[in-house]
This record gives C-alpha cells, sequence and structure tokens, in this order.
C-alpha cells in the first residue's frame, strides 16, 4: 500500500485557519488500515445548510443513498467518513450499517439522524461492521476542535499520495467569509460525476437551495473535467457545508450579487481541489490539461477532449514523452463527434505539431519532444468548425497505475 | 519492437490451401521495418467481387477513403498492404500516394486502379512515399503465386507478436468453398468498430451486394465484440474478395439458403481471427470474455460487457489474478444504462461472486482466486431486467502494455 509521493504533489500544503462554526476529530478504527487514522467525524453548528453532488452511478454506495435521501433536507450537524471500506455493494447490510452509524452519530452529539452526512471509500463488496464506528464515535465526539485540516484530509486517504486541501477566503460587505475544503481521490476517477470524495466547509450563510444551484456549475468545471482512468466510482461524493456564522445577512438566492462572490471563492476550492486529484492519479508523471476549441458546441468539445484524455495509447505516448499526435488524431476520430480531418490542427505547448490534416510543414520534432520532457503538459486541438470549447485536466498511464491496481486488494 | 511472442498465441499455426482465383507475394520495401517483409500485393482473377467494413473514425486514412469510394463498385483484381505507416493524417500528400500506389498495381496487373484496395498500417501522421512501392510492385507481380499464407500474414503485422490465419471449407451442392481470412492489429482495437486489417478470400460465387449484406452482422459478432484497449484505429478494415471460381451456381442474394451456409463458414474465420486480436493484445496475459444477460435489450447488454472490457481497474484486476469483482459492479454502475443494483449477479467462471446487490452468501475467496490463475477466463453478469445478452473478448491491462505504447514511436 506504501506508493511513493506523487512527483506532482505540492510542494507544500496551505496553512488554513479553523472555519466558524465546524470542529472535528480522526480516529483509529482499523477498518482496513492499520496505525493510521481512518475515521473523520465533523461536528457543524445548529443552523448549518448543506448541499452535495453524488455519483450518477447506478450502483452506488449505501453512504451515497443515506446522502441522496437526506439533502432535501437542507441541514446538517455532522459529517462521519471512514477509509478502507466502501460500504458498496453490500446490501442491506450496507443499509443497516449506514443507519447504524449515523444513530451513533446523532446519539453522541445530540441531533437528529437525519442531519448527520455519510461517506465511505475503500474496497467495494466488503460488509462494513458498524461497531467500528460504536468503538470511536463517542471518543471523537469528546476531542471535537478546530483541529489540523491535514489531519482531517489524512483520515480519508486510500491510495491518494497527500492529503488533499485548499482553502481561501472572499470579502462580501467588508466580513471576510472563509472557504475550505479537503478531498481525497487518486484512481477509479472519471469526468461526468461528482469526483471522489470532497468536502467543503464555509462560515458563509446560505440557504441549502441557494448553496445546491451555485454548486452544480462549480462541479462541472472542476471534479467533472477531471479524468484518471475514465472509470466512475460508486462512492463520488462532495458536499459543502455552510455553517453561517459569518456576520452578514443571509444569501437567500443563487442571483444575489453577494452569491457570485461566494462562488468565486467556492470555485477556487473546488477546482484547487479537483486538480490535487490529477497531480495524484495513480501512477502520475505528468499532469496534462487536454484543450478542445473550435468544436460545434461545449458539449462536443467535451467529448472530443475526454476521449483524448481517457485514451490508454495517448496517456501512453505522454508517459513515455514522445510527441505522438497520431494518437491524439486517432482520439479525435474515434470520439464520434462532429469533426472534419482535414481542418484539423494540434498543439503540444506553443509547438503546432499537426495543421490542416496533416503534420505541420513546421513541425519541429526536437522541440516537440523536448516539450514532452515537462512536468506539466497542455494538449490543444482546433476543430474548425464552430465556438465550442472545453478543458479537461488528465496524468498519464504509466507501469505505476499497473503496480498499484495489479494489487491494490489483494 | 522485438516484444516476446504473446503467451495466449496458438500453439500452432492452421496449414490452409490456396484458393482458387488468388496469387500473392510479399516483398521488404523498407517503409519504416528493416529486414523483414512490409508489403503484401494480392492478385485476384477477373470477376472477384469485394465487399467491405471500414472504420467510422471521422480521422480515416488515405487508404480507408481510397476503398470507402471503391467498395460500391464491388469488383476487385488487387489487393496492396503494407505496414510500417498508416498513411493517416497525411492530407493531400495520403491522398495522392494513395492514388499513386494504386496506379502502379493496376499497370503492373493490368486492371483498373478501381478495382485495386488499398491498406496501410503504422505510424499515423507520416507521409508515405508512393515510390516505395514502385520500387517492389513490379517485382512482386512476378513473383505472384499461391503461396504460404503465413508469408502473407506476416508481412502486415505491426506490433503483432504473431501472424493471424484462419481457414475453413463449407459444403454447397457438394462443391467445397474455401474461406481462407488473414488479419493483423494488437493494439488501438475497440468495439464498435470493422476492426484492424482483416482480408478474407473465398472461391466462393457470389454477388458483392449480397456478401455486403451477409458481412456486417458476422462482422458485429467477431471483429465489434473486440476491445483491447477501447481505442479506435483510423485505418480499421476488412475485406472479403470472393473469386468466383468454386463450380456453383452464382449466389445473388443473401436470402438464399446457400447463403446461410457460406456466411456460417465467414462467420467461423472471422470470429477465428477477432479472437486471435485478443490474444496478441498489447501486454496480454489472460483472454477474457465478458458475458452480460439479463439486460433490457441486447445494445444495452453490449454496452454494459464494453464498459467492463474497457474499463483499466478491471483489466489491471485480471492482471493481477485478483477476483476483485467490486471493479466489475462499479463498471456495471458507470456505463449508463439501466441496471439495479440490488439485482445484480456476478460469476467469474462457475463461482458466483456476487448475488442479488452483495457478496454471494457462498463466496470461496480462495477458489474464486484459483479461477483467476487461468489463462482464459469468464466473467458474467446477470442483470435481472430482461432478455438482452451480449459478449465482448478483451484482454487483462499489464505492464507489457506500458512498456509497448510508452515507446513505440520514437
Amino acid at each position: 500500500m506504501a506508493h511513493p509521493v506523487s512527483p506532482l504533489a505540492p510542494k507544500s500544503f496551505p496553512d488554513l485557519a479553523a472555519v466558524a462554526g465546524v470542529r472535528f476529530a480522526t480516529a483509529e478504527a482499523g477498518i482496513k488500515y492499520k496505525n493510521r487514522t481512518d475515521v473523520l467525524l465533523a461536528e457543524m453548528d445548529a443552523g448549518t445548510t448543506v448541499a452535495g453532488v453524488l455519483t450518477r452511478s447506478k450502483c452506488p454506495s449505501a453512504a451515497v443513498d443515506w446522502c441522496r435521501d437526506r439533502l432535501p433536507g437542507g441541514k446538517a450537524r455532522a459529517l462521519l467518513v471512514n477509509s478502507g471500506n466502501a460500504n458498496a455493494f453490500t446490501g442491506q447490510k450496507g443499509r443497516t450499517s449506514a443507519a447504524a452509524s449515523a444513530a451513533y452519530v446523532a446519539e453522541a452529539l445530540n441531533c437528529s439522524t437525519d442531519e448527520v452526512f455519510l461517506a465511505s471509500t475503500g474496497v467495494i463488496g466488503e460488509p462494513l461492521d458498524p461497531l467500528r464506528f460504536a468503538g470511536v464515535t463517542h471518543d471523537m465526539a469528546g476531542r471535537l476542535a478546530e483541529g489540523s485540516w491535514i489531519d482531517a484530509a489524512k483520515a480519508i486517504m486510500t491510495t491518494d499520495t497527500f492529503p488533499k486541501l485548499a482553502g481561501t477566503s472572499v470579502e462580501i460587505g467588508g466580513t471576510t467569509i472563509s472557504i475550505v475544503g479537503i478531498a481525497k481521490g487518486s484512481g477509479m476517477i472519471a469526468p461526468d460525476m461528482a469526483t471522489m470524495l470532497s468536502f467543503v466547509f464555509t462560515d458563509a450563510p446560505i440557504e441549502a437551495t441557494a448553496l445546491k444551484a451555485l454548486l452544480q456549475p462549480l462541479v462541472d468545471r472542476s471534479f467533472n473535467a477531471v479524468t484518471v482512468d475514465s472509470d466512475t466510482s460508486t462512492s463520488d461524493t462532495c458536499l459543502v457545508f455552510a455553517t453561517g456564522k459569518a456576520a452578514i445577512e443571509p444569501i437567500t438566492d443563487a442571483f444575489d450579487p453577494r452569491a457570485a462572490t461566494f462562488a468565486e471563492g467556492l470555485g477556487k476550492v473546488l477546482f484547487d481541489l479537483a486538480m490535487q486529484h490529477v497531480r495524484d492519479g495513480e501512477g502520475a508523471t505528468k499532469f496534462v490539461a487536454v484543450r478542445v476549441e473550435g468544436a460545434q458546441s461545449d458539449a462536443s468539445a467535451g467529448r472530443v477532449a475526454r476521449a483524448i484524455a481517457n485514451s490508454p495509447l495517448v496517456k501512453t505516448a505522454i508517459a513515455g514523452e514522445d510527441a505522438n499526435w497520431g494518437r491524439v488524431v486517432m482520439a479525435v476520430g474515434k470520439a464520434g463527434e462532429p469533426a472534419d480531418r482535414d481542418k484539423l490542427s494540434i498543439w503540444f505547448g506553443d509547438n503546432r505539431v499537426a495543421h490542416e490534416g496533416e503534420r505541420d510543414p513546421g513541425y519541429d520534432e526536437a522541440a516537440a519532444s523536448a516539450y514532452m520532457k515537462r512536468d506539466e503538459l497542455e494538449l490543444r486541438v482546433e476543430l474548425g468548425l464552430g465556438e465550442g470549447t472545453a478543458t479537461v485536466y488528465t496524468c498519464d498511464l504509466t507501469h505505476g497505475y499497473i503496480d498499484i491496481n495489479g494489487s491494490y486488494r489483494s
């Protein structure tokens, strides 16, 4: 399980202050891992609102089902997250486990189970014994504090090689609003979904319906623009908790101008976390932005960008530092979207390698190859058909991915 | 380039007789490879009909465009195939190269260029110098013979680790009809397409329209049921040539009962070749049949089967001989097709590992793990929704795939 830290990991972690109204604790419940924390409990003050985006998988985890049933209520008092077991595809046992876990938390924090949100990540198909939580919930409840966000992020890691956290603040009417998020995930990550697990906390006072309206488009531009391996988790969860402790009038409407200011900060945190997912993509050695322009629509551009970003042949070429733009042509061709071979141009960074359906007349193999040696790459495709654009973020496909996934469960 | 022969390769090659009306020759044109044949020329007798299925890529090769324009004519006298260069994304140069190559052949064999079919496979984006063919066409024309099918198959290999050939015969009205095919391809192979390159020769007398009508459904059940890496080539081509030399009355209609007999043999050859593609999947160590049953329709079953067969996480688990059925659950969930988690059952061979939405009560880890050590595996998923079924054939994802594709072009 001990994989080396991704070479694309951030060089340092941000020093993030507490968010008013949020306290948390972590524990070692021994669910799967030994000698590390694997449970996170967060308590939010009464009055906290919540909005979320959950996996579209047809085989969602019990925790996802639990949250989906409770998000319409819009109120949250607690979040319980465990790593090591996804509580997915566990049938009635899984539903019972989720309900029991929420009950332990509700009892310890004296709140309703409907205000307890759950997330589980790890192996699929193994029953998750709720007694693991019974043993630690009361203890954690006694230790809740405005603790270290890094510790919170560490407790929810699985194959992640570094904890993921991000924060920012925005000014609304002279008052500073804090937004802090943590996330986990490095494999089974694909676009068109919420994400792996991601939890954002803010002291903004904002109604749940307004928060939900702001959240979806921001998720589309962050987590849904990311693909590591095209595989979509049963457990993808993004939850945003707003404690309302900041001293401004509550935002009740997504069209309130202050909502736009808040959304800017929230979007920044979500995008930062999503990019950290790519940087911790299993086995990743290159961070790659795939930009498609000139498509018939943004949606079409997105599908072409994903065909490129998910292509094993494109991803292995990048791993080999090979400026193999022919494979980009292949991926454009297979996307099933409107494309005209003879209008197609391709850039690797500033190097235009293909133009109007053939190798660029000024193609410089040495320059293109030199560019491919970088850690961070941009592949840009101009389809020449319309105004549609999209950017998808991915990583390369290396021996490391095979190492990690050829032996994960065993 | 010299990769070890796939462990899944056939233990021996079939000894296939000539097909009346077909002669061929191979040559070393030095297009990319050194010290090996890289061009195949086949001449068919006058009266030969042809039908084909070509890539649906929006960025097809010049050779594919050439064939697409000439297939409606239904007549063939020659086939020219090269390996080492795909003549794809080569713009006007590519079109000129294809036309010139066909002209050399037409001149050497004294036929119309519209009866010359072309296929090219190899690197994308490199101009293909037609003078390479000028140098060898006349020489090959002088050496045309009922030669060794293995030699023909070897000349068209790229990253293939073994030549692919298959043959059968059917009896129609007491007359034996021969059907022999060769193929190449081990990467950039995905379903929903014709295939890599595949050429089938028969002495059956059958009109081109009838041949075409028989071919598409047979391709759907063979090449289109195969995926190695989800990547679709710019050059996928399947051509069937029928010389008409067998002494039976011509088949003019796909509904002729004799057409069904012929189609049975043709289907056998196409399926055999398609399975050889899987067995030579880049880096493959396991042959995997993914069978989906109980879907709402056959098409839905096919999409679920492909989601499983293309999942990097499923494929790496198989490489690691890990009975990780949770990843099969994930792939079913992400397919976007109707599925009900709580009706889902999964088998690895005869081992039912999941049943009605959770781990099978009789799950035996040792038995499932022992099964995964086999070379040939069947993953079966029962969705419990309807009567739709599909089978897709794939291989595992190993370090070998990364080795081959992280350095192919360089």
